[in-house]
């Protein structure tokens, strides 16, 4: 049965996050799983099952996140992909679809992940709230020092124990994790006061991107030494990192996989 | 009695553009503003009048729309700008306020305006169609070749009677308006379905630089031959140009006045 793999990109700001949820009692929420899997199979007019590399949470988007779905309808990907599209909502667009091996799984075999959490800071101060760009960029009330943040950034990079940077109850037995790149950095020369963290790792704990995002904003509103990071991964505990930084900033950007075209922006593969 | 002028942006998505409409048997429409005076009201806790230079349409954007009031309250403008800015929505963003004469004309004195007409071509084909700037982007679905759109535009500089390019019925009595400049390039090296039109000119008519758009497309597909636009206009016949492009793709972007630094494209200042 031909495979197909997707590349998908989607605005989260309407979305309760990519998985499918439906619950007993109520009607199935608006997940992206459901409104894709959905279109797909107005295309194929056969059950699909479609799975995802990344459960991305509710409000996070996705420029790269990658899907898998089987069928027997054997069309030409470029078909496919104008079928589909033609089919979904503004918010969310199959960017690629690459013909697939049909035992293909997008979770265990994705090598790398390259997360972006985009944010805007000094908002109190004037005029620097984010307009055009607001569904995906967090905006930060005080201002923020990046230099000591892109110093941080640098501990994270490793095999480390990243207890403390999820969830209590995560309900996972390893929290041993690899960051392959993590980096602070202003995209922007003509604004100051837009900082991209980028981290880059081959498998991420739940809200684990989000909480090295929130540690390093304390670190650059200087509530905790740039130094701090090594200390507080060695404590192994949720309360020893920043706070959780809200969903709004945070973006899948590309999942590389073996001998794959899917790595979207080499510049982070670490 | 102190005057302000304001640099004022907003996503025109959800507003019934610039121009305060209150129906008598209605309740007010959302314009900006009627939305921006408000917020200014709170803070100055009196009665204010806002104008603006240009009365953008429903669903049009801003970069750079130019406001003006007069006030008893004599605050800093630092101090004004952050005041109003916390009592505005997230669509509207007032970017600058500069202390101005007391009888100060945002229409009058403006002396160059600057538009933007942002587009994506191609959507039917494939996966361009935009997503994170679908507000702010027209998608046209058929592909356009962007070479015999640059060679068009440049027949729309000078001094012409536009009566050709505005709506039937428009109620001005002079059409003869001056554009200095009008170009046609790919914003993004990386995706060649992107098109940028920018129009600077003295003034306006109604719907103008949506009909230039709207009229260059036409040559961008074949269905107009790109020598075609002095003819055009020297019929003087609204019929004679293209279609009144959608709202979504234009974005007033800054607006010149004598000795201001108001002009945030020096780029496009012809």
């Amino acid at each position: 049965m031909p495979g197909y793999r997707l590349t998908i990109a989607y605005d989260g700001t309407d979305f309760h996050g990519w998985q499918k949820q439906e619950p007993p009692d109520a009607p199935p929420l608006r997940t992206v799983q459901a409104v894709v899997e959905h279109a797909i199979r107005t295309v194929v007019r056969e059950p699909v099952l479609l799975s995802g590399a990344s459960r991305t949470d509710s409000g996070v988007h996705a420029e790269g996140q990658v899907g898998f779905f089987r069928s027997t309808l054997d069309l030409p990907p470029e078909r496919m992909i104008r079928a589909i599209n033609s089919r979904l909502p503004a918010d969310v667009l199959v960017r690629a679809i690459l013909p697939e091996r049909d035992d293909f799984d997008p979770v265990s075999e994705a090598i790398e992940k390259h997360y972006r959490y985009r944010l805007v800071h000094s908002i109190s101060r004037g005029a620097h709230r984010p307009l055009f760009d607001r569904n995906i960029t967090a905006a930060i009330a005080y201002p923020l020092d990046a230099a000591p943040m892109h110093r941080a950034a640098r501990d994270f990079v490793g095999t480390h124990d990243f207890a403390s940077c999820t969830r209590l109850h995560h309900g996972r037995e390893h929290t041993v994790r690899t960051v392959t790149a993590c980096t602070v950095r202003l995209p922007d020369p003509g604004d100051p006061c837009r900082i991209d963290i980028d981290v880059c790792g081959g498998g991420f704990l739940y809200n684990m991107v989000r909480i090295i995002a929130g540690t390093l904003i304390e670190v650059g509103r200087g509530a905790r030494e740039p130094t701090d990071i090594p200390q507080m991964l060695a404590m192994k505990d949720r309360r020893a990192a920043g706070p959780t930084a809200p969903p709004e900033g945070l973006c899948l950007m590309s999942i590389r996989y073996g001998g794959s075209a899917h790595a979207e922006n080499p510049a982070c593969i670490g």
